[in-house]
């Protein structure tokens, strides 16, 4: 991007402040003092968490623009909260610019974090601004709200418990590599524009925790960003148990099926390996499986029963129907594994 | 710094939960789920500030530790709680980590961050790790408590009230010069000890903070991170005030004086330019002066009154003693226009 006029860091913040900062009954003061003021909804559990866009790492300024780059952080963060069934609430941004980067493009920015929490309402109310001699790094802390006895924790899966996933998985990696010039031969326009758009603005599930959460209906939760096998680690490992999956319940996308067979890809390992779906993958004990399925339409979302939780002696599992059962191996992207 | 064994994602978070992570009653859930899970205390508001910390801005690693870094970073965001008078509590970091940087290295930073925070009972409970293709980048965001109708605020100055500083100013700015590489003729080896270490390891003034709030007898507050100067006008900006400033009043230390003398140094300009003293500035009405002389003792540092708010068609000036009155002029570090 060109350079722009420089930025003077009090002027940046003034600027944020009036474009994007809100005050309200729950928000006593915003940005422009030390700290922000909160006032916490009483009887409410407070849900706290961070994360970090690195510049070549998470996202590059050649395939992205600076509003997805700011959307794609707030939803990391939203399903964040949505995973644990919560009411997102309070956002803090921080940013350290580099010098290629002018007032406009984190403006964008900002507007694309913004457009991804307004169906929420969530504030913006504080953050930091840095400049960088390295590249552009964004970190974005998010607050939420739940009642406490029905948080959506990793480690409440029991044996038995029917694995969920909601919407389809493998959408968000197909796009990416769209974006990344694979040959396009063979699939339609409309779904190469649905693929980059699932990669490019994710919706974070959060009416479909809340709704987990109001109903009673799930023991344990998590959100796939770092994609199904992976958080499929994660959930069990806390919960202490194996699991079984079978593979040709996953749900995908008509357009996903359409980009595998295209590029002769196995859509299944799209579904296994993506990152950045954004689903909530979700146990629920095999007696509320009929309250669910008789409820799903107040969750704004489409649930899949993928499996069931085991025996942690089992194993994690993964069979195509009933043919023979092979170990789910993390074939999820790890930051430091991969580009450390 | 040598690399070290290969960092991998999942291990370093697990490493960083058993060596730092803590719950407890009002910590229902720390470090390994979608969110940390707080319970905050009923009846008070929240406080939420973050800091940014990038390599070569804020910090390079040929003058300071992984640990000075770490504590530095902690100290900025306990400085902020303590100048709204609240009390620390939880504490997400996240971390960029470029491939020179190993887990040896990660884990001094977090114990130099921990050990700031140890004093005030503050619990790590998330935050996110990343590989960096550039440099080192920390993002640090500290949550606490406050009763709501007792918080400082920046915007509560009134005329005639009162400007006190907690401790001394300077001394940091002292310490960085000398650890620059300024000559160190004429200063003693225990005044180079003291002002390197007020640079390294400041005190976070919460204690000086809650007293304040406890006796209710400061209007504003705001601490010293970006120098005197600059901090005093966010002060009256946000009060919409004027203030006059008797030069001849800052407090300085011994060191400090010693340290100007010897490198002919004006020391009224390094209490005004000097950041990162996190000490508090704050406010207190004419009638409630004698209160706090007489209280003082509880707050466990000094305090020194060193001007009064006055209306804003006045503006800011300084004078020294009975001497001519000068505008004062914002001589505190920006990062974007110094460094961007």
């Amino acid at each position: 991007m060109a350079a722009g006029p420089r930025l003077r860091e009090f002027q940046l913040i003034e600027h944020l402040r009036r474009r994007f900062g809100r005050t309200g009954p729950s928000v006593v003061l915003g940005i422009g003092d030390d700290t922000a003021i909160i006032k916490p909804p009483p009887g409410r559990h407070l849900l706290l968490t961070t994360d970090l866009l690195v510049e070549d790492i998470h996202f590059t300024l050649s395939t992205a623009t600076y509003e997805e780059i700011g959307y794609k952080a707030a939803v990391a963060n939203l399903s964040d909260i949505a995973a644990m069934g919560g009411t997102p609430h309070a956002l803090a941004v921080s940013i350290a610019i580099p010098r290629s980067v002018n007032e406009a493009d984190v403006t964008r920015l900002y507007r694309g974090l913004m457009a991804a929490c307004h169906p929420y309402g969530v504030s913006l109310v504080g953050g930091d601004t840095s400049a960088s001699r390295h590249g552009l790094f964004l970190s974005v802390t998010l607050t939420g709200y739940v009642a406490p006895k029905r948080v959506l924790r990793r480690d409440g899966a029991c044996i038995g418990d029917i694995v969920y996933v909601t919407g389809t998985l493998g959408d968000s990696l197909a796009g990416l590599q769209l974006l990344q010039k694979r040959p396009r031969n063979g699939i339609s326009r409309r779904d190469i524009r649905y693929l980059i758009a699932r990669h490019r603005r994710p919706t974070p599930r959060v009416q479909a925790g809340q709704f987990l959460v109001a109903r009673g209906l799930a023991t344990a939760a998590i959100d796939v960003s770092d994609g199904l096998s992976g958080d499929l680690v994660h959930l069990c490992e806390q919960s202490a148990v194996g699991v079984h999956i079978d593979a040709s319940a996953l749900p995908l996308s008509r357009a996903c099926r359409a980009y595998a067979v295209a590029t002769r890809t196995n859509p299944i390992q799209l579904a296994l390996r993506g990152g950045e779906d954004y689903e909530l993958l979700f146990t629920v004990p095999a007696t509320r499986r009929d309250a669910l399925e008789r409820l799903r339409r107040q969750a704004g979302c489409r649930f899949t029963p993928i499996g069931v939780i085991r025996s942690k002696r089992f194993g994690m599992t993964l069979a195509i129907g009933r043919g023979d059962a092979t170990p789910i191996r993390n074939t999820s992207y790890q930051h430091f594994s991969a580009n450390g």
